[in-house]
């Protein structure tokens, strides 16, 4: 198999595969380890503050001399009215029951308290750091951020999950396209938050292969040289890896969460809001199934922020019906090797087919 | 391309590419059509009564002497509870009031006038007029019409949208699996009604190869040779065509719901159980958004037999918000070229592909 491609060009890659930003999974040490086998790492900011965003840059770059992506969210930030305020309040207080009865002693803040961060000021702190690859969801960067970045010589890597998400990130001028397909583990990266594309992975990235030029990812199942090699088929040069290093060891997952995901069956991965306010998937528990029984998930970032310690708690307590584990439709043995071994293993698959074949 | 493998020999056909049962949309003319290309025809027979089904299967036997498949639903037929008495009188009265705003004159019939067919006297008379392949959804046959089909020499197609599904399939004896991937359009085939399996065509038909080893049809999304050839790397040996097909001069739909098909958008197409009380993935309308604001959709087949006059009489007025236009994820142009020329174009793209490759 020829590897070679623009999109590995543009990434300056020897291999076209990607470590995909799991904020909560991924770490300093998976993203080096991914870049360090000239693949592409992926660091989640997710809404970290620019402090936090700059740290977790250096000690990534402690690790790897190789380029590797920064990844945020680009998400609008709701304004808070009163009914936002009172669905807090309720929400809240069914967060601390429901943590109560499950012996998990938490201190929620109230709403005046939460500090929101814009991704302006991420950005800013990525450029200051020389990060030259961004990519991100929830929509696409603003007009100015867009030259900003460019100016400063960034690759620019958007979120599609739907043909007409993708025709906006490339007219915009974003390089290169990560198209999402349904099987997804984790957030999915749609540009608006309620009825969000639902579309499998073949089908969109068939018709987004037709519908622009620009060099594709393909993000969604990929799990195995088949699924790999199907994408390829379907116009990715690109190839996200998610789900497929949950269980590695560079993976920030704690062993009981590790030990839930291998145990998985394909009904329990389910899609919800109940974590984050937006659409993530992953392990059906009893956190999800109760707040779905309520009137009151908030919109992102606030259900978010309402649950972040529900879920540090629950992670400090083994307590897997209380923390969020993402994972995509494509259940495997999520292999406890580490990074390297996972990618050469899948690189090796893919290249004794090809090689077969011819 | 080399086309020939242990399902096209099984089905006895050059091609194995099925064109996909669309109740509804299948004329006898189109699965002549099919199989007198060398591929498979698949006559949808729904819940047609024996003597609907016999005269459908005879009218398609004029037309080929190929082998074509019959298709068939294999749900259970839930009771009737005094709940459900009370709610399909709820839906008679919401469905005769929003026809009658929308100038359409129609006449529902009573819970206990309703003729409910079961599957088996379609079984019987699937053997009686000689029909050897029998493919179905909704579930799995029962034990008995299973030695019944196999003592006949039947080749049995089951249908799966998990892996568990193809699992207890293949345990039982089915021949092949067709795996609907999420991407399909018309009704989704799962076993269950409620809480079905949602996952995208490359993580299920990658996982399905590997849990089973009977050969495998995908169904969901194919349009064109990528999508075939993905699905081929995937594991498929079989490729079926449903909304490709839609189009076509021998499609049952009429012209203005072929002109309403070709205006699709992809944020049209959604998963409904307005129609017919399972879930089914078509073009969002008036009648859609109306059922789905009740409390009261009823389960297959009743709420199909409610619906059943309010879509004929839509049809006979040119009413687009009254009909059922199943459709998958792939929009393709929904060419009104014969079946014939569409087979034969996508068999000529695949083999182009191919032998550039070589």
């Amino acid at each position: 198999m020829n590897w070679t491609n623009k999109l590995a060009r543009i990434l300056n890659i020897e291999y076209p595969i990607i470590q995909a930003p799991m904020f909560g999974a991924t770490t300093p040490e998976m993203v080096a380890a991914t870049s360090n086998v000239q693949c592409l790492g992926s660091l989640a900011l997710a809404d970290l503050n620019a402090d936090k965003c700059i740290e977790a840059i250096r000690l990534t770059k402690q690790l790897t001399k190789k380029p590797f992506a920064t990844n945020i969210f680009v998400h609008d930030i709701p304004e808070i009215t009163d009914k936002l305020r009172v669905d807090y309040g309720n929400a809240k207080t069914f967060i601390e029951q429901i943590a109560k009865d499950n012996n998990l002693d938490i201190d929620i803040p109230d709403i005046d308290q939460l500090k929101i961060n814009s991704y302006h000021e991420q950005i800013d702190a990525i450029i200051s750091e020389d990060c030259r690859i961004l990519s991100f969801t929830f929509g696409n960067l603003d007009k100015q951020s867009i030259e900003k970045l460019k100016s400063n010589g960034t690759v620019l890597i958007g979120t599609c999950t739907s043909v007409s998400e993708a025709i906006i990130l490339e007219r915009s001028g974003i390089d290169i396209i990560c198209v999402q397909g349904w099987e997804a583990g984790g957030h999915r990266g749609s540009f608006t938050s309620e009825d969000i594309p639902k579309i499998g992975g073949l089908s969109l990235l068939a018709q987004v292969n037709e519908a622009v030029k620009s060099p594709l990812i393909y993000a969604g199942g990929i799990y195995n040289a088949k699924t790999l090699l199907a994408s390829k088929t379907l116009g990715a040069s690109g190839f996200q890896l998610g789900s497929l290093l949950l269980g590695s060891k560079e993976s920030a997952l704690k062993d009981f969460e590790k030990e839930r995901l291998r145990k998985v069956r394909e009904d329990d991965v389910v899609l919800t809001k109940s974590f984050s306010g937006r659409f993530a998937r992953g392990i059906r528990n009893t956190f999800i199934s109760g707040m779905e029984e309520t009137e009151f998930i908030l919109p992102y970032p606030y259900q978010n922020k309402l649950t972040s310690e529900l879920r540090r708690v629950a992670k400090i307590n083994k307590n897997v019906e209380f923390v969020n584990i993402w994972v995509g439709q494509s259940i495997n043995d999520f292999s406890g090797q580490s990074i390297t071994d996972i990618i050469s293993n899948l690189i090796r698959q893919v290249e004794a087919i090809n090689s077969n074949e011819n």
